[in-house]
Formats: C-alpha cells, structure tokens, sequence
C-alpha cells in the first residue's frame, strides 16, 4: 500500500494533484473516478466526492484533503519541505496562493459561465472584475519568474496549473508574462511526468 | 512605527484580517481606506489596491500580503505559532481554509448576485452548487467544534468570519451547526476587540 491514495479524473483539476505528487516525489496508489459512479471511500473521505481528494495514511490514522490548493500545499508540508516558502517567501508564497485559488478562480470561472459584475458588485464580489484580475498577476509575473522570485515552490504548482489551463482553454489572455511562465513551470520532471499519465489516461477515454 | 501597516475599511472583509491581527496579537497602525480615493502606499503594496492588505515591516525589507485567508495563516506564521496546525491537524486547517476562501466564498457570492449553475455547469463551477457546499460545511462543523477538531486555530478566524458574515447577512441559512459555532468564535477576547473597533468606526461614519 502506497502512503497516498489519489482520487482523481484525469480530466479535471485533479491534475494539478497529481503534479504535486510527483513535485513531492512520493508513492500512491490513483483511483480514478468516474463522474457517475463515486467511490464510497471517495464520499467517506470527501462528502461532497469531489476531485482531487487524496488519503493520506498514517500510523495513527488516515488524513484526507481536498481542494486543489490545500492538497498542494499539504504535500509540501507532508514531503517536500524544499518546496515550501522559507521565512522570507512567506508573505508572496500565501498571497499568490490564496489569490489563484479565490479571485481567480472565480473571475476565469465567472467568465467562463458569462456572468458579469457590475461596477456596484465589484466590491461584493471580492474578485472586484476579470480585467483587474488578470492584470494584477501579469504584473506579478512580468516582474517575477516565480510566485516567490527566484526560486520554484509549490505555490508555482497551483498558479502554474492556473496559467497553464487559463491558456489552454482560452481563458486567459495570451499575454508574453503568462505564456514566459507556462514556458518555465512546464519545464519540471513533475510536471512532464504527470501531464504523460494524464494524456495517455485521456487519450484512452476517448479512443 | 509598529511592526505592520493595516489598509482597511471596516465595512469590509478587512474586518477579518484586524480578528487576525488581535489573535497574533501583534502592533500594527491602522490606514482607513476610503472606496474612492485609495492611498499610493497601498496601491504600491497591492496593485489592485483591496483590503485587507498588510505590509510587514522587517529588517530585510518590506513584505505585502493581500487576500484575507492569506493575512490570517501569514500572521500565524510570523506571529502565533499556536494558531497553526500540528501534523496531525494540517490536513483539516488547509482542506477547510481553502474550501471557505474557494468555493464557499464564490458560492456565496454568486447566490448574492443571482448566478445559478446548472447541473451541467457545476464540474465547471468547481464548487458545485451552493446547496452541496453548504451541506459540506455543516456536515463538519456538526462534527468539530473547530475546523482543526478540539482547538481553535488562526482557520477558525477565516472560517468562523465566513459563518458569522453568512449568519448576519442570511447568505447563509440559520443552521444549528453554523449558529452553534459562530457562537463559539464570537468567545474569543480578540473577536470582541477587534469587532468593537470595527463597530465604533461604522457607527462614526453613519453619525
């Protein structure tokens, strides 16, 4: 038994998950779930059933984790401790972090869904608009290669996944600081290496 | 100079992030932020100029952090090291964490401007739909008196915000496990401190 179990689709957000795995460079065992049949482990772990969730064994009992962002995070603190923020990365690793996983998420997904917000619901909607959005983390990455500056962390994996996707599905502007940085963060071992079991699993889908 | 700066309005989820600064119990100077004229500190520290941001103030340079849940786990980091998780509850404080700042948070918004998701939408959604959301979330707290089980943690300060907001402003149904925690969390000597700070400004601005 592997010290993981990963609840996933491969088409899905569960595959920012499984990079983080592979970031973290530890086993596990996948269960990939269809969108019609959920495991009963799967609802036990995550009432809602939803994907990513993962399982993480321990000897003193199992831990589970869902939300993208929090199992990213979790891993790194769990196996990976290079890829957490050190003291002074701290305030850029969380604020980028909580930033793709709140008012963008929700602006891409608002967007995505053709609601609008008007001037009035800016301030009610917390992600004040799409543009605004989008321009603050371009700023941020026209001047920085990585959430942090310098150095990749695995605050990268979920913004990464966040740009990666946005461009993918055109649902972010093709802008030089985004596709400069989808460039570097697709470079990783992990990422290549998750993105294979992933589009092979998706390929089969649909063969 | 205290060691942060605090750009708020009270009438803002800035009141968040002042819980948090009480329960880090920590000094920090309060910059009011009017919605029409914002301060170029703070538009130098967040481009998108929001409250809550903070600036941390250290020997190397200052550090910005915007995003409330940001704010909340930073000043754990930095300030409280009680308020964050053992192992054992790292998985609950970041699962519960980033489902409140992710899609209990864009759930919520989007019942208050009238956004409904169909069936077909809520893979998409990633949050489902507001109804699965808010189940989930009852379904734990009718379960652990704090998001981490027996212990308040700097989570409960961003998810009990979350539940006493959603309760004062019916976002969210009275259910005996929101109303039964909020009660819990409103306890806390630096939920009152930093409430009755809030209040008095709101009442001065509407005098």
């Amino acid at each position: 038994m592997a010290d993981y179990i990963f609840f996933f689709n491969p088409m899905s957000r569960a595959q920012i998950a499984r990079w983080a795995l592979h970031e973290a460079g530890t086993d596990y065992d996948p269960v990939m779930v269809p969108w019609e049949d959920k495991p009963a482990a799967l609802i036990r772990a995550n009432p809602m059933a939803k994907v990513p969730t993962i399982i993480h064994h321990r000897a003193d009992g199992d831990r589970s984790v869902s939300e993208a962002a929090a199992i990213c995070h979790y891993l790194a603190e769990a196996e990976a401790p290079d890829l957490l923020p050190k003291d002074s990365e701290k305030a850029d690793y969380f604020r980028w972090l909580f930033f793709a996983a709140g008012p963008l998420e929700q602006a891409v997904t608002a967007k995505a869904l053709g609601w609008t917000v008007s001037d009035k619901e800016q301030a009610m909607a917390g992600f004040g608009s799409y543009e605004r959005t989008v321009d603050a983390l371009e700023g941020w990455l026209s001047a920085h290669d990585y959430v942090c500056g310098a150095r990749f962390t695995m605050a990268d994996v979920y913004v990464g996944s966040a740009v990666d996707w946005g461009l993918q599905f055109k649902s972010l502007p093709e802008r030089g600081a985004f596709t400069a940085y989808q460039a570097r963060i697709a470079e990783r071992a992990a990422y290549k290496a998750a993105k294979a079991i992933d589009n092979k699993l998706i390929e089969e889908m649909q063969a």
